[in-house]
Protein backbone atom coordinates (compact mmCIF):
# COMPACT_ATOMS: atom_id res chain seq x y z
CA UNK A 1 0.00 0.00 0.00
CA UNK A 2 1.42 3.35 -0.64
CA UNK A 3 0.47 6.24 1.88
CA UNK A 4 0.33 9.82 1.47
CA UNK A 5 0.05 12.49 4.10
CA UNK A 6 -0.92 16.26 2.88
CA UNK A 7 0.55 18.37 6.30
CA UNK A 8 -0.98 21.98 6.42
CA UNK A 9 -0.03 23.67 9.33
CA UNK A 10 1.89 26.95 9.50
CA UNK A 11 4.91 25.96 12.23
CA UNK A 12 6.12 22.92 13.26
CA UNK A 13 6.74 23.26 16.30
CA UNK A 14 3.22 22.38 16.76
CA UNK A 15 0.97 19.51 17.91
CA UNK A 16 0.02 19.11 14.44
CA UNK A 17 3.25 17.64 13.47
CA UNK A 18 3.78 15.90 16.32
CA UNK A 19 0.65 14.10 15.06
CA UNK A 20 2.01 14.28 11.47
CA UNK A 21 4.76 12.55 13.04
CA UNK A 22 3.13 10.04 14.92
CA UNK A 23 1.36 8.83 11.79
CA UNK A 24 4.79 8.78 9.69
CA UNK A 25 7.12 7.47 11.88
CA UNK A 26 4.06 4.51 13.12
CA UNK A 27 3.31 3.74 9.20
CA UNK A 28 7.22 3.63 8.33
CA UNK A 29 7.39 0.60 10.48
CA UNK A 30 4.43 -1.21 9.09
CA UNK A 31 5.06 -3.96 6.91
CA UNK A 32 1.90 -3.55 4.58
CA UNK A 33 2.91 0.03 3.68
CA UNK A 34 5.21 -0.10 0.78
CA UNK A 35 5.82 3.75 0.39
CA UNK A 36 5.53 6.98 2.20
CA UNK A 37 5.38 10.33 0.76
CA UNK A 38 4.41 14.00 2.33
CA UNK A 39 3.04 17.32 1.31
CA UNK A 40 4.08 19.74 3.35
CA UNK A 41 2.17 22.65 1.90
CA UNK A 42 3.22 25.46 3.68
CA UNK A 43 6.82 24.09 3.19
CA UNK A 44 6.24 24.22 -0.11
CA UNK A 45 4.78 27.73 -0.46
CA UNK A 46 2.03 26.24 -2.32
CA UNK A 47 -0.76 29.05 -4.05
CA UNK A 48 -3.46 28.64 -2.72
CA UNK A 49 -5.37 30.74 -5.17
CA UNK A 50 -7.01 29.29 -8.51
CA UNK A 51 -7.38 31.44 -11.13
CA UNK A 52 -9.47 31.07 -14.46
CA UNK A 53 -10.60 33.01 -16.64
CA UNK A 54 -10.53 33.81 -20.66
CA UNK A 55 -6.81 32.66 -21.01
CA UNK A 56 -6.74 30.46 -18.74
CA UNK A 57 -9.57 27.93 -18.74
CA UNK A 58 -11.39 26.32 -16.09
CA UNK A 59 -11.79 23.09 -18.47
CA UNK A 60 -8.03 22.84 -18.78
CA UNK A 61 -7.65 22.79 -15.29
CA UNK A 62 -7.04 19.10 -15.32
CA UNK A 63 -3.59 19.42 -16.93
CA UNK A 64 -2.11 22.14 -14.91
CA UNK A 65 1.72 21.93 -15.13
CA UNK A 66 1.73 23.17 -11.39
CA UNK A 67 -0.44 20.85 -10.58
CA UNK A 68 1.00 17.81 -12.24
CA UNK A 69 3.19 16.47 -9.17
CA UNK A 70 0.50 16.58 -7.18
CA UNK A 71 -2.26 15.02 -9.79
CA UNK A 72 0.67 12.03 -10.03
CA UNK A 73 0.95 12.00 -6.16
CA UNK A 74 -2.93 11.20 -5.42
CA UNK A 75 -3.05 8.65 -8.55
CA UNK A 76 0.21 6.47 -6.99
CA UNK A 77 -2.02 6.74 -3.48
CA UNK A 78 -3.54 4.20 -1.79
CA UNK A 79 -4.06 5.51 1.71
CA UNK A 80 -3.74 9.67 1.56
CA UNK A 81 -3.86 11.06 5.11
CA UNK A 82 -4.84 15.20 5.85
CA UNK A 83 -3.96 16.44 8.93
CA UNK A 84 -4.89 20.58 9.68
CA UNK A 85 -5.85 22.16 12.21
CA UNK A 86 -9.64 23.53 12.25
CA UNK A 87 -10.25 27.52 11.60
CA UNK A 88 -13.91 28.60 12.24
CA UNK A 89 -15.41 25.58 11.89
CA UNK A 90 -13.38 24.14 8.59
CA UNK A 91 -9.97 23.72 7.13
CA UNK A 92 -7.37 26.06 6.56
CA UNK A 93 -7.11 28.03 3.32
CA UNK A 94 -4.26 26.98 2.19
CA UNK A 95 -5.92 23.55 2.20
CA UNK A 96 -8.86 24.20 0.99
CA UNK A 97 -7.16 25.82 -1.69
CA UNK A 98 -5.22 22.65 -2.70
CA UNK A 99 -8.39 21.20 -2.62
CA UNK A 100 -9.68 23.95 -5.42
CA UNK A 101 -6.97 23.42 -7.60
CA UNK A 102 -6.18 19.45 -7.22
CA UNK A 103 -9.43 17.96 -7.98
CA UNK A 104 -10.48 19.32 -11.09
CA UNK A 105 -13.51 18.02 -13.83
CA UNK A 106 -11.62 14.51 -15.85
CA UNK A 107 -9.10 14.03 -13.28
CA UNK A 108 -11.08 13.59 -9.84
CA UNK A 109 -14.50 13.28 -11.25
CA UNK A 110 -15.88 13.40 -15.12
CA UNK A 111 -19.65 14.07 -16.54
CA UNK A 112 -21.50 11.38 -18.13
CA UNK A 113 -24.68 12.61 -19.11
CA UNK A 114 -26.16 10.68 -15.83
CA UNK A 115 -27.42 13.25 -12.81
CA UNK A 116 -23.98 12.89 -10.54
CA UNK A 117 -20.77 12.68 -12.29
CA UNK A 118 -18.43 9.47 -11.63
CA UNK A 119 -16.01 9.92 -8.95
CA UNK A 120 -12.47 9.10 -10.65
CA UNK A 121 -10.14 8.24 -7.62
CA UNK A 122 -11.98 4.98 -6.26
CA UNK A 123 -10.66 2.46 -4.22
CA UNK A 124 -8.69 4.85 -2.34
CA UNK A 125 -9.37 5.52 1.85
CA UNK A 126 -8.76 8.99 3.41
CA UNK A 127 -8.28 9.77 6.90
CA UNK A 128 -8.44 13.46 8.29
CA UNK A 129 -6.36 14.31 11.18
CA UNK A 130 -7.91 17.70 12.64
CA UNK A 131 -6.97 19.66 16.13
CA UNK A 132 -8.99 22.47 17.50
CA UNK A 133 -9.37 24.71 20.48
CA UNK A 134 -12.77 23.98 21.41
CA UNK A 135 -14.27 20.74 22.59
CA UNK A 136 -15.09 17.71 21.03
CA UNK A 137 -18.18 18.19 20.21
CA UNK A 138 -18.97 21.41 19.33
CA UNK A 139 -18.44 20.72 15.29
CA UNK A 140 -21.14 18.17 16.05
CA UNK A 141 -22.98 20.17 18.49
CA UNK A 142 -23.44 23.75 17.21
CA UNK A 143 -22.41 23.61 13.27
CA UNK A 144 -24.51 20.65 12.23
CA UNK A 145 -21.11 18.55 11.40
CA UNK A 146 -20.41 21.03 8.81
CA UNK A 147 -16.20 20.47 8.73
CA UNK A 148 -17.28 16.34 7.91
CA UNK A 149 -20.08 17.17 5.55
CA UNK A 150 -17.49 19.63 3.77
CA UNK A 151 -15.07 17.20 3.81
CA UNK A 152 -16.73 13.58 3.67
CA UNK A 153 -20.24 14.25 1.39
CA UNK A 154 -19.54 17.48 -1.25
CA UNK A 155 -15.50 16.25 -1.34
CA UNK A 156 -14.49 12.72 -1.62
CA UNK A 157 -17.86 11.26 -1.89
CA UNK A 158 -18.52 13.41 -5.13
CA UNK A 159 -14.88 11.90 -6.36
CA UNK A 160 -15.54 8.53 -5.21
CA UNK A 161 -13.50 8.21 -2.21
CA UNK A 162 -16.27 6.44 0.36
CA UNK A 163 -13.97 5.02 2.97
CA UNK A 164 -13.26 8.23 5.01
CA UNK A 165 -12.25 8.30 9.11
CA UNK A 166 -11.94 11.41 11.27
CA UNK A 167 -9.60 12.29 13.61
CA UNK A 168 -11.50 15.29 15.01
CA UNK A 169 -9.38 16.24 18.51
CA UNK A 170 -10.94 19.02 20.03
CA UNK A 171 -9.33 20.72 23.12
CA UNK A 172 -5.95 20.47 21.89
CA UNK A 173 -4.39 23.80 23.34
CA UNK A 174 -5.20 22.51 26.81
CA UNK A 175 -1.63 21.64 28.68
CA UNK A 176 -4.13 18.76 31.00
CA UNK A 177 -5.76 17.85 27.91
CA UNK A 178 -6.27 14.36 25.88
CA UNK A 179 -3.58 15.49 23.47
CA UNK A 180 -1.34 12.38 24.42
CA UNK A 181 -4.11 9.96 24.22
CA UNK A 182 -4.79 11.33 20.94
CA UNK A 183 -1.58 10.93 19.70
CA UNK A 184 -1.76 7.13 20.92
CA UNK A 185 -4.76 6.82 18.11
CA UNK A 186 -3.27 7.50 15.20
CA UNK A 187 -0.53 5.36 16.17
CA UNK A 188 -2.71 2.82 16.63
CA UNK A 189 -4.46 3.40 13.27
CA UNK A 190 -0.88 3.59 11.52
CA UNK A 191 0.22 0.35 13.19
CA UNK A 192 -3.13 -1.72 12.68
CA UNK A 193 -2.84 -0.50 8.80
CA UNK B 1 -24.95 53.91 6.69
CA UNK B 2 -21.58 52.42 5.46
CA UNK B 3 -21.45 49.49 2.80
CA UNK B 4 -18.52 47.14 1.84
CA UNK B 5 -18.66 44.61 -0.72
CA UNK B 6 -16.16 42.25 -0.50
CA UNK B 7 -16.42 40.12 -3.91
CA UNK B 8 -14.18 36.77 -4.49
CA UNK B 9 -14.21 35.66 -8.13
CA UNK B 10 -11.37 35.55 -10.37
CA UNK B 11 -13.11 36.38 -13.86
CA UNK B 12 -14.92 39.77 -14.17
CA UNK B 13 -16.66 37.97 -16.97
CA UNK B 14 -19.06 35.81 -14.66
CA UNK B 15 -22.39 35.50 -13.16
CA UNK B 16 -20.54 36.37 -10.20
CA UNK B 17 -19.41 39.90 -11.49
CA UNK B 18 -23.37 40.57 -12.56
CA UNK B 19 -24.32 39.91 -9.39
CA UNK B 20 -21.25 42.48 -7.39
CA UNK B 21 -22.88 45.09 -10.35
CA UNK B 22 -26.24 44.78 -9.20
CA UNK B 23 -25.57 45.22 -5.35
CA UNK B 24 -23.40 47.99 -6.20
CA UNK B 25 -25.12 50.16 -8.43
CA UNK B 26 -28.71 49.36 -6.67
CA UNK B 27 -27.18 50.71 -3.30
CA UNK B 28 -25.12 53.72 -4.95
CA UNK B 29 -28.94 55.01 -5.84
CA UNK B 30 -29.91 54.31 -2.16
CA UNK B 31 -30.80 57.02 -0.25
CA UNK B 32 -30.15 55.29 2.77
CA UNK B 33 -26.69 54.43 2.08
CA UNK B 34 -23.47 56.77 2.62
CA UNK B 35 -20.80 55.61 0.80
CA UNK B 36 -19.86 52.28 -0.53
CA UNK B 37 -16.76 50.90 -1.16
CA UNK B 38 -15.57 47.70 -2.58
CA UNK B 39 -12.52 44.83 -1.63
CA UNK B 40 -11.76 42.57 -4.95
CA UNK B 41 -9.30 39.88 -3.51
CA UNK B 42 -8.03 38.41 -6.62
CA UNK B 43 -7.97 41.77 -8.24
CA UNK B 44 -5.79 42.73 -5.21
CA UNK B 45 -3.87 39.70 -5.45
CA UNK B 46 -4.83 39.10 -1.82
CA UNK B 47 -2.73 36.40 -0.15
CA UNK B 48 -4.68 34.06 1.68
CA UNK B 49 -2.15 32.12 3.96
CA UNK B 50 -2.23 32.84 7.29
CA UNK B 51 1.06 32.34 8.79
CA UNK B 52 2.12 31.97 12.20
CA UNK B 53 5.34 30.63 13.97
CA UNK B 54 7.86 31.74 16.45
CA UNK B 55 8.63 34.76 15.26
CA UNK B 56 5.44 36.32 13.55
CA UNK B 57 3.33 35.49 16.44
CA UNK B 58 -0.41 34.40 16.53
CA UNK B 59 -1.61 36.37 18.90
CA UNK B 60 -0.30 39.54 17.40
CA UNK B 61 -2.17 39.17 14.28
CA UNK B 62 -5.00 42.05 15.43
CA UNK B 63 -1.62 44.28 14.49
CA UNK B 64 -0.97 42.94 11.43
CA UNK B 65 0.36 45.47 9.21
CA UNK B 66 -1.10 44.25 5.81
CA UNK B 67 -3.94 43.46 7.63
CA UNK B 68 -4.66 47.08 9.05
CA UNK B 69 -6.53 48.85 5.50
CA UNK B 70 -8.80 45.44 5.94
CA UNK B 71 -9.33 46.31 9.56
CA UNK B 72 -10.32 49.77 9.24
CA UNK B 73 -12.73 48.70 5.71
CA UNK B 74 -14.81 46.22 8.50
CA UNK B 75 -14.75 48.85 11.42
CA UNK B 76 -16.06 51.42 8.79
CA UNK B 77 -18.72 49.23 7.36
CA UNK B 78 -22.54 49.09 8.95
CA UNK B 79 -23.68 46.45 5.84
CA UNK B 80 -21.27 43.78 4.86
CA UNK B 81 -21.86 41.74 1.38
CA UNK B 82 -20.07 38.74 0.70
CA UNK B 83 -20.04 37.75 -3.31
CA UNK B 84 -18.55 34.21 -3.94
CA UNK B 85 -18.98 31.08 -5.77
CA UNK B 86 -19.59 27.87 -4.05
CA UNK B 87 -16.57 25.54 -4.25
CA UNK B 88 -17.10 22.17 -2.93
CA UNK B 89 -19.66 23.09 -0.88
CA UNK B 90 -18.17 26.71 0.27
CA UNK B 91 -16.65 29.84 -0.58
CA UNK B 92 -13.36 29.71 -2.56
CA UNK B 93 -10.21 29.44 -0.41
CA UNK B 94 -9.16 32.96 -1.19
CA UNK B 95 -12.25 34.03 0.58
CA UNK B 96 -11.63 32.06 3.68
CA UNK B 97 -7.70 32.79 3.96
CA UNK B 98 -8.93 36.47 3.87
CA UNK B 99 -11.26 35.04 7.05
CA UNK B 100 -8.46 33.02 8.58
CA UNK B 101 -5.95 36.24 8.74
CA UNK B 102 -8.95 39.00 9.40
CA UNK B 103 -11.02 37.88 11.92
CA UNK B 104 -8.49 37.63 14.91
CA UNK B 105 -8.73 37.80 18.68
CA UNK B 106 -8.70 41.35 19.79
CA UNK B 107 -10.07 42.39 16.69
CA UNK B 108 -12.96 41.07 15.93
CA UNK B 109 -13.49 38.84 19.54
CA UNK B 110 -12.09 39.21 22.84
CA UNK B 111 -11.88 36.26 25.59
CA UNK B 112 -13.03 37.63 29.13
CA UNK B 113 -13.06 34.29 31.67
CA UNK B 114 -16.23 33.34 30.43
CA UNK B 115 -17.25 30.17 28.16
CA UNK B 116 -17.52 32.02 24.64
CA UNK B 117 -15.40 34.78 24.10
CA UNK B 118 -17.09 38.13 23.34
CA UNK B 119 -17.61 39.25 20.06
CA UNK B 120 -16.43 42.69 18.79
CA UNK B 121 -18.44 43.27 15.55
CA UNK B 122 -21.50 43.58 17.34
CA UNK B 123 -24.53 45.72 15.35
CA UNK B 124 -23.29 45.04 11.69
CA UNK B 125 -25.32 43.50 9.05
CA UNK B 126 -23.81 40.95 6.78
CA UNK B 127 -25.55 39.28 3.71
CA UNK B 128 -24.00 36.37 1.46
CA UNK B 129 -24.42 36.07 -2.47
CA UNK B 130 -23.49 32.70 -3.59
CA UNK B 131 -23.58 30.94 -6.72
CA UNK B 132 -23.27 27.46 -7.35
CA UNK B 133 -23.44 25.13 -10.10
CA UNK B 134 -25.81 22.14 -8.41
CA UNK B 135 -29.54 22.57 -7.31
CA UNK B 136 -30.44 25.35 -5.02
CA UNK B 137 -31.65 22.44 -2.30
CA UNK B 138 -28.31 20.46 -2.36
CA UNK B 139 -26.37 22.16 0.69
CA UNK B 140 -29.99 22.02 2.70
CA UNK B 141 -30.61 18.15 1.63
CA UNK B 142 -27.03 16.69 1.55
CA UNK B 143 -24.39 18.67 3.75
CA UNK B 144 -26.24 19.77 6.47
CA UNK B 145 -26.50 23.55 5.72
CA UNK B 146 -22.84 23.32 6.10
CA UNK B 147 -21.92 26.01 3.89
CA UNK B 148 -24.54 28.63 6.32
CA UNK B 149 -23.62 26.62 9.51
CA UNK B 150 -19.93 27.92 8.58
CA UNK B 151 -20.72 31.47 8.13
CA UNK B 152 -23.51 32.05 10.26
CA UNK B 153 -22.72 29.99 13.31
CA UNK B 154 -18.66 29.25 12.96
CA UNK B 155 -17.80 32.93 11.72
CA UNK B 156 -20.20 35.89 12.27
CA UNK B 157 -22.29 35.18 15.40
CA UNK B 158 -18.82 34.31 16.93
CA UNK B 159 -17.53 37.36 15.94
CA UNK B 160 -21.04 39.37 17.30
CA UNK B 161 -23.01 39.43 13.97
CA UNK B 162 -26.62 38.29 14.57
CA UNK B 163 -28.10 39.59 11.21
CA UNK B 164 -26.84 37.26 8.58
CA UNK B 165 -29.12 36.62 5.46
CA UNK B 166 -28.04 34.50 2.51
CA UNK B 167 -28.84 34.62 -1.21
CA UNK B 168 -27.95 30.79 -1.71
CA UNK B 169 -28.70 30.78 -6.17
CA UNK B 170 -28.58 27.12 -7.59
CA UNK B 171 -28.35 25.82 -11.22
CA UNK B 172 -26.10 29.29 -11.97
CA UNK B 173 -24.72 27.67 -14.82
CA UNK B 174 -28.20 26.81 -16.85
CA UNK B 175 -28.57 29.17 -19.91
CA UNK B 176 -32.22 29.20 -19.25
CA UNK B 177 -32.04 29.15 -15.11
CA UNK B 178 -32.84 31.39 -12.42
CA UNK B 179 -30.12 34.10 -12.68
CA UNK B 180 -31.95 37.17 -13.98
CA UNK B 181 -34.28 36.78 -11.40
CA UNK B 182 -31.94 35.98 -8.63
CA UNK B 183 -30.29 39.75 -9.77
CA UNK B 184 -33.66 41.46 -9.21
CA UNK B 185 -33.75 39.42 -5.90
CA UNK B 186 -30.28 41.39 -5.35
CA UNK B 187 -31.41 44.52 -6.40
CA UNK B 188 -34.42 44.39 -4.49
CA UNK B 189 -32.58 43.80 -1.47
CA UNK B 190 -30.01 47.27 -1.71
CA UNK B 191 -32.91 49.08 -2.93
CA UNK B 192 -34.39 48.94 0.21
CA UNK B 193 -31.86 48.91 2.58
Amino acid sequence: MNALIIYTHPNHKSLNYAMYQAAYNTAKTNPNITDIRTIDLYQEDFDPRLVFNETKRRRDMHTDAEMAPYREAITWADHITFVYPIWWGRPPAMLLGFIDKLFATNFAYKYTGKLMPEGLLKGKTVVCISTMKGPTGYPKFFLNNAHKALMKKALFSFVGIKKVKFFEFGSSEKKEGPNAKNITKIKRHYSAL
